[in-house]
């Protein structure tokens, strides 16, 4: 980082950083996917990338097909309008709308290769991202059925809300109710997304409901932490769930809500976000090794997941983000101090100095413990969006700190 | 392990094996269940225990309510009828026949502290382990109806076993059919437990077919390995399920399948499945680390799941029981060998100086990942179990082997 910038006094290399964040961006991290993750003979895109960025296996997620079609729509739409980024956005576009979607236009979870469903559509983020990412689609290439499915899948999220799994549902009615920071955090980014489609007086009221339960229901005044899962009425109660803390879903969180506090010009929220956002950094912050870690529980039980003390690439780039929003919007100094230590520990550990793209899943120790550039999970998104929004950041924070 | 063995020559201290594993089972393991694990006012087992004892979470887990209840009955009939063994048992059967299964006799995954049920009977294993417990349980106390909630629950897993996950089930029918290996598996070890219930004809029946879909069907002939899934007929898949490998899960398949042939004194069939073993173990050991990795890919791609890395301690023990009766059937000496090896490993890293119970889970160095002794899915089981399986053959291997 102090190759990057020195910040002891007034001297701020911001332009560095900016390149950095912007160069990486459009000639490692974009070319990656373009060259490796598109499939030629069926359409739509391979995620399962080893490092050099061969692919190991064909499925396609919902989830990471719509992600990458959001991206590529998003960077066509805001960053330079270059064909080629459409023709990728439309190859993935074309191959969700023939086969993502069963008979009542919920979205499957899964495909094979070539666009049979593989996995039930029990999972109501598939239709988040189908939502964003036809969205933005529709802006890119003025394609009306675009939109009707934006907005059908949007229809989906509202309808599935109160009962996301719905069938799929495990939990025995009425013993524990639980209601989980996803929902209403996404809800929440994915209006905001959908602006230009949606009524704005629907909007707001989303946007003020979702703000309000995050803030209130989710966020423990106590401890200042976000919670996964609390009852409807936003108690905590002591069991796995109830005691979750997963502090890069905390964190990401509070970037959504500094974005719609921004709209409104509330200082106050902005300043209770970035309250949270330092709070989740304490308590996540691996004292020994370095990173954030990826789930907790409150009370410092033994969590249920196995995977709990592992770095993950979201959680790392998010925080930046969420940094860079606060310090813009704040000026506060420990926004900046940590941006310095994560953006250190991030970018030593995650970014391949030998080949695209960025690894995803590191040990405690920070060692690469899954050698690859994409899977299930890890597509064409968090790296692309977040070294985006810093490099914005970075180059807002430039053009107010001049040199 | 030099302590206890010298094994160049013909001394063979099993002896102090047979001490050591029996004296930690009646000393350590058991007393810790015993003194730790009982719910004094609602009945059933606590199982989430922290490393002293200390009860960190009250929910019920059916698999390990269930397991608790089988291990105590099974020490009961087998080891010795102590009166306060069977109490133990009673406490968690009166508990279980009262609040663990629905109205149409499904087994609940998992209940509250106070009985009432939090995840519904999605789960065929949660049936299996309760037939198993049952069964026992019915031999120890000589109850009609402990018997009768045995064969309910017997019938209930002969009913969902092409099918387990019922209408939970999120597989689209039809695109990509595979069968899990757990599935004979259990099913072999469950109705050998039953015999003593079951028509002796319905049992030969069962275990022939398991036998033969685990060994033709699920085992690899060209590695040698035995994979999680396969399609129906027994042909490999190339997705992540499809090249799933379990090591810990191979190996136990492989002392069911040796209890089998040992019934029917099936030499040819023991011999292959301890060339099974010997060939997992090459595959599945940590060249670097020590340790038996939790999940593999069989064609080396990164697997999907986060932990595949860990040592956990069911693999570890599992493995000490296979090689063992491996060598007491066949005398084969790699199987000794590997024995060293893996008792070594094990009695280093899981079990703990300080207080009773073993540890569970711990990171590829075989450091302490997790600080408890009982959790969602490790309770009165395995550890237990092991050792007891392990001083029944070491003590038959001195017997073999005077000194």
């Amino acid at each position: 980082m102090a190759l990057y910038i020195e910040l002891s006094g007034i001297m701020h290399e911001f332009k560095n950083l900016v390149e950095l964040y912007q160069g990486t961006l459009l000639n490692n991290v974009i070319p990656f996917w373009s060259q490796y993750s598109l499939d030629r003979q069926h359409g739509g895109y391979f995620t399962c990338l080893d490092r050099e960025g061969k692919v190991y296996d064909t499925d396609k997620f919902i989830w990471l097909q719509n992600r990458q079609l959001w991206t590529y729509s998003m960077f066509y739409n805001r960053l330079e309008q270059k064909p080629e980024w459409l023709d990728i956005a439309r190859t993935g576009a074309e191959f969700l709308a023939k086969h993502g979607r069963d008979e009542e236009g919920n979205w499957y979870f899964a495909l094979d290769r070539s666009g049979q469903p593989l996995v039930q559509p029990y999972n109501i983020f598939s239709d988040c991202f189908a939502a964003m990412a036809f969205s933005q689609y529709a802006l890119a290439s003025k394609q009306e059925e675009a939109q009707e499915i934006a907005l059908q899948a949007y229809n989906n999220v509202l309808r599935r809300q109160d009962n996301p799994k719905g069938k799929y549902n495990k939990a025995y009615p009425g013993t524990r109710s639980l209601k989980s920071l996803a929902v209403p955090m996404i809800l929440a980014n994915l209006s905001l997304e959908m602006e230009w489609l949606l009524q704005s007086i629907h909007l707001e009221a989303i946007l003020e409901r979702s703000v309000a339960e995050v803030m209130e229901d989710f966020l423990d005044r106590d401890t200042g932490l976000m919670y996964e899962n609390v009852t409807p009425d936003g108690k905590h109660l002591d069991c796995f769930d109830g005691r979750l803390i997963n502090p890069g879903h905390g964190i990401e969180a509070m970037w959504f809500v500094m974005d719609i506090a921004k709209r409104r010009n509330d200082l106050d929220l902005i300043n209770r976000a970035v309250d949270v956002l330092l709070n989740t950094l304490n308590f996540g912050w691996d004292k020994e090794y370095q990173g954030i870690y990826y789930f907790m529980d409150a009370q410092g039980h033994p969590p249920q997941q196995l995977e709990w003390n592992q770095k993950l690439w979201w959680v790392h780039l998010e925080t930046l983000v969420a940094l860079l929003m606060g310090f813009n919007l704040t000026g506060r100094k420990e926004c900046w101090e940590w941006f310095e230590k994560v953006h250190d520990y991030t970018w030593n550990h995650f970014s391949d100095r030998d080949y695209g793209e960025w690894f995803g899943y590191l040990d405690r120790r920070g060692e690469v413990l899954l050698n690859l550039k994409g899977g299930k999970w890890k597509g064409c998104f968090h790296v692309p969006r977040a070294l985006y929004l810093c490099w914005q950041q970075l180059d807002l924070s430039s053009r107010k700190n001049p040199q």
